[in-house]
């Protein structure tokens, strides 16, 4: 049997894990809710519950497989969770209380994981110089430079959900102000869509109602479009990168929001790199791309 | 006789030109008005009128002096210049031009030479992860990343000038929106004093009021504090670096205002970078930090 690997992504809201053969094939993936408001262990005991029915499932021994796990604001440098803003876990022993039971478990930044996953099987493929904007409950990025993924002094390299796009601007899950995330994220763009007609909408909701041409939604991602406009130009003006791609559940709105973006980058970004990078959407499974990336931690090529 | 090099350092405004020995000695420095606005072939000619007889004096043979030079907007991976905003020379084959004459000549971005001159004889000694912000007619940032210069995929990586710090901003020089430079440069600083006063004070006025406590003076500076805290950050948050260094002509207005500077960060930054970067004053001489670097160019340590 090809080696199999399990793959998992925690996100804010959901979490959701695959197995993974040689060559980025997902035999089989799932998702549950993460509810990252109650304790870790807690969380810890529902992945469980998840995974260990459907290993059963494959005659998997967990003492014999490796795991691979992408999580929002883990520090591989450090090798512990360092305050996430959509995580209500804090400075936990993850690597240590997730490994036991398997044969070997990596632990990743979730966007660096999902990088990595481009890098091996997606846009990315031969491309040494890219960062991936994954668009969920938060916005994380990944980063490779000269074919190697960036982890910076400390292991949070690459936080462009926290890059400011607004001086005077929202205040951002993790206390900064005018963030990337704060406008960009699913989150954000619920919160602008409130802002414009006061409905509390989901985005699942809101998503057709752009694409049927609703002029409310019209409006949230056009003023969205124009931070992800400036949250690029930064990625690409300080990195020298020489493609983007956006990958994650917020970009199911799909390509002609990408296309809107597109058109208003060249306001913000300077002339003599407008036509030095390419803006992309992942052609993995949007939604399961992250969790593909995590596999690749643990999968030889 | 130690070996000794030529480092230039070319302005929007200035252009210096040393000569350095091993280990970052300065032999001798001297600078002249650029005059951007005239023909790259009117520079050479100043150039060499004013270098000529410096190197005569020294007995200094130019077929056998090596030559450093640091250039804004120029590209070291297509080893051209590439619409600088800040000169009006186009496309120029530099180093063609400049080479004739002399045993060997190396072009670098400025902001990447002045960073290498931190790295070897500056506040970035032993420091793997830095970036080198160079604050005169524009603003210029050289970045290290696991001690190698970071290029970027076209050689224009590290523009931080050109990050956007303000949304709805001023016009740069460059055509983009609301940039880094167009707040904080020394250009960009007196235009915030006259938005202020209606007065047309050069930078070496402004700054001693600045220093005597003059309100207006104070109320440049502060609003110019806030969009270095915002670019700054967006470093920060990018490349994960351990240090952050002040440079060039403009930080002649010194430690105070570093100070004012680090007391806004915290508004902006990701709470987790918060602690995770020093942001310093270069400790070479401010106006000479970039020539220096010009000669690390072809001086090996």
């Amino acid at each position: 049997m090809t080696k199999v690997v399990l793959g998992i992504d925690i996100g804010g809201t959901n979490t959701k894990f695959a197995l993974v053969e040689k060559g980025g094939n997902v035999v089989d993936v799932h998702k549950f809710h993460t509810h990252a408001e109650l304790p870790f262990d807690t969380f810890l005991k529902t992945l469980h519950e998840n995974i260990d029915p459907v290993l059963k499932d494959y005659g998997i021994k967990p003492e014999e497989l490796e795991v691979g796990v992408g999580c929002p604001n883990y520090s591989s440098v450090q090798n512990k969770l360092i305050n996430p803003p959509n995580l209500s876990w804090k400075n936990e022993s993850m690597l240590e209380k997730i490994s036991k039971g398997f044969k070997k478990v990596i632990i990743e930044n979730d966007a660096n994981a999902a990088a990595l996953g481009e890098f091996r099987w997606g846009k990315a493929k031969g491309c040494h110089n890219f960062a991936a904007i994954t668009v969920g409950t938060g916005i994380g990025s990944g980063v490779f430079i000269d074919g190697e993924l960036l982890r910076g002094h400390h292991g949070l390299a690459g936080e462009a959900g926290h890059l400011v796009v607004e001086s005077d601007g929202r205040i951002c899950g993790c206390g900064g102000k005018g963030h990337f995330e704060s406008y960009c994220s699913v989150t954000g763009i619920k919160k602008t869509f409130h802002e414009i007609t006061g409905k509390d909408l989901t985005y699942r909701e809101i998503v057709p109602l752009y694409k049927n041409g609703d002029l409310d939604a019209l409006t949230a991602f056009e003023a969205t479009a124009d931070y992800f406009a400036i949250g690029i130009s930064q990625v690409v003006t300080l990195l020298g990168v020489e493609k983007i791609i956006l990958i994650g559940g917020g970009m199911v709105v799909g390509e002609p929001f990408v296309e809107t973006i597109k058109s208003k980058i060249d306001h913000y970004i300077f002339p003599n790199l407008q036509n030095s990078f390419s803006l992309e959407l992942s052609n993995l499974a949007l939604e399961y791309g992250a969790v593909l990336g995590a596999a690749a931690l643990v999968l030889e090529e």
